[in-house]
């Protein structure tokens, strides 16, 4: 008799996000004459930029043609684009990181996922809390988190991020073998700095640990202080991966195109773990649409880097529209500045469901609560930057109102 | 201390299609003035349908307007496109096929390998012999599979397909739980009668076993006898998963789109699969690029249609030259009729890797060495129709020049 993965069986309901939805869709049919605004789900608005188009048109017609088309390519993605990254990502950057490190993706959230099938079951994993659902989920399916009761699975050690530690993780206790960190911060949005980042590659080393390292929103970075790669970190190359992403930085969320970096150096047990990815993604993937490649290529010409720089300057200037109305509507407010994500307290110590219900019904402005994050979350809602900048006004003085 | 999935080191060596690549490479350095003629991997060659491409620029200007962008799809999928393939895929042959059973991805050798997630490890796995090696591969790296020993896998339950049995396997002895199928068949070309297809629903239904339906090539198929969709049998939508993809019906083997069916009457141990799938999808896939969907949708539309048949006869008649050129030059082959894979015995007995290296010395033709799909595979070679009209011809000159 056939036999399912009993792990899936232990998740919770309901994913965050969907439940956030389908209330926003109650709320819109109880209310047709109401306008919603959304700032929960983190998705760009804006259209991919000109360079981008271009250079998808042009990707296009070459598959229309004998001597252009492309079939499968490299799983691993072409080297015109590795290069790019290389180039403009790593080496502008000062930082060493050769072609055959780089593993382009359909999206940072698949790699996220599946890097945990070169890994055992049998490794003690921590996560942030609050954190992206994705890290804890998929390692539940795995088997790795164990149990789920009280609001919490068993086997996970969580890291609370709250206002008294700055929202930055503390090094674990005990002792852990697979850390997620995502810096610039999903769903708190602030960043570490490099001093910051340190000793979590000096616990890593010293632990034979390896770090996961989420840096998919390092376009929104403006501090000086905040490194855009763990790999800044010395030592780094030997203990992280990392995850990059064109979805926030380009706008990719619908055009699908991201990387994973797994250095040589980075060794467990003695084996290489970029030989394992690589050998997993050849044999369960096979690469990403020729035509999204050179749309990602194109990013990284000089117009397509100004063009999408502009986006994300977009973003970040609702992100302070955001801040300083919050706050001067008597919240007290953090992330915004190296992230398209505001952490906003709940009034009065308002639970986070309660308070995204009242801000969606008196408002029709949709948050996310940031209890679905986890249970630190708890007592906070997150805003997202990433609507155009005239609804993020309205949305802010809406709730100017109601306050 | 972190620990590696150790089922990979367990994997030999090296991917059978790298081996060949490189050896091809090989012969190409020492013989530059010789022409090499591919007929290795099972990869396409004509160019997009104008159809499709015309649905794609259509796609990417949307991308670039405010009011046509699209940030994030469905997981599973655009409607626009899943009721399509209800409508032109099943429907049409009178199957009833609801759209939520439909998965859409970036292709079925991902969708083949990631279905292992929702499965237990503990589940008895059969496998064709010869086989397409990701079936195998992955089921190796989730731990389903036992050790390397002698060419096998010792969890593994082999079905050969020889000679004496006209290469169709046989319903296991033993009791297994999932059971991998692949009609229009790869590596051997040949195809399963819905007569042929039966006894498998029934044992599936029997031993509460899956049955994990590869439907790639099914394009191909020309014989009125071969249903296109296991869901042409009684009941089997209680009993299998079914994969498709766009990559060889509409050359799409570059532009990345497949799907898979797992219908709500699939129950394993009270637990609705399709249930699972969705969550895994949800959980560790972003859906297929909005452009690729689009591009997806034109072969269904008239002319999209004619367009992607009109390169699977000129497949077939490739094909075809390759069967009676080889039956001419004196060799027995198999397939070739209802899919792009022809099934060559070797002259006098010779192994497959050696008949590949005289093809390869004597012709410029590469092959796949039919022992790299599984020790029943040994004795044969498997040709691809994918190569243009010109060079099948010349490849088939050149062999009969050399016997």
């Amino acid at each position: 008799m056939a036999k399912v993965n009993d792990n899936y069986l232990k998740l919770p309901g309901s994913y965050l996000f969907s439940t956030v939805a389908k209330k926003a869709a109650a709320y819109t049919e109880a209310n047709p004459d109401k306008e919603v605004i959304k700032m929960s789900i983190g998705d760009v608005t804006k259209p991919l930029a000109p360079a981008v188009i271009e250079a998808m048109h042009k990707a296009v017609d070459e598959m229309g043609t004998a001597e252009g088309f492309h079939g499968y390519g490299p799983e691993q993605g072409y080297d015109f684009l590795r290069n790019k990254i290389v180039e403009k990502d790593y080496a502008a950057r000062g930082i060493d990181v050769k072609a055959d490190e780089i593993f382009v993706s359909d999206g940072a959230k698949s790699d996220c996922g599946n890097i945990g099938d070169i890994f055992s079951v049998d490794n003690k994993v921590a996560v942030c809390d609050p954190v992206y659902p994705v890290y804890v989920d998929t390692n539940a399916m795995a088997g790795r988190a164990g149990d789920f009761t009280d609001g919490k699975w068993n086997n996970l050690v969580y890291m609370p991020c709250k206002e008294e530690n700055g929202f930055m993780p503390q090094l674990p206790e005990e002792k852990v073998d697979i850390i997620y960190l995502c810096f610039p911060n999903n769903p708190i949005g602030v960043a570490a700095t490099r001093e910051q980042l340190k000793p979590w590659v000096e616990y890593a080393k010293k632990n034979d640990a390896v770090i996961l390292y989420d840096s998919a929103y390092e376009a929104f970075i403006t501090d000086p202080d905040v490194p855009h790669s763990i790999y800044e970190i010395e030592g780094a190359k030997e203990v992280a991966i990392e995850f990059r992403s064109f979805s926030k930085t380009a706008g990719f969320t619908g055009t699908r195109c991201a990387y994973t970096v797994v250095p040589h150096e980075l060794k467990v047990d003695g084996v290489e773990l970029n030989g394992l990815w690589n050998r997993r993604q050849c044999t369960k993937f096979n690469g990403v649409p020729y035509v999204i490649q050179r749309a990602a290529e194109a990013v990284y010409t000089d117009e397509g880097y100004k063009q999408t720089r502009e986006a994300v300057a977009y973003y970040l200037e609702n992100a302070k529209i955001i801040r300083e109305s919050l706050t001067e509507a008597g919240f007290t407010v953090y992330g915004g500045v190296n992230a398209p994500y505001i952490w906003a307290k709940t009034p009065n110590g308002m639970k986070s469901w309660d308070f995204f219900d009242k801000l969606l019904e008196e408002t029709g402005v949709v948050t996310t609560p940031g209890s679905g994050f986890g249970p630190s979350g708890e007592g906070y809602v997150r805003f997202t930057a990433f609507s155009t900048k005239e609804n993020t006004i309205k949305a802010m003085e809406k709730i100017k109102a109601i306050l």
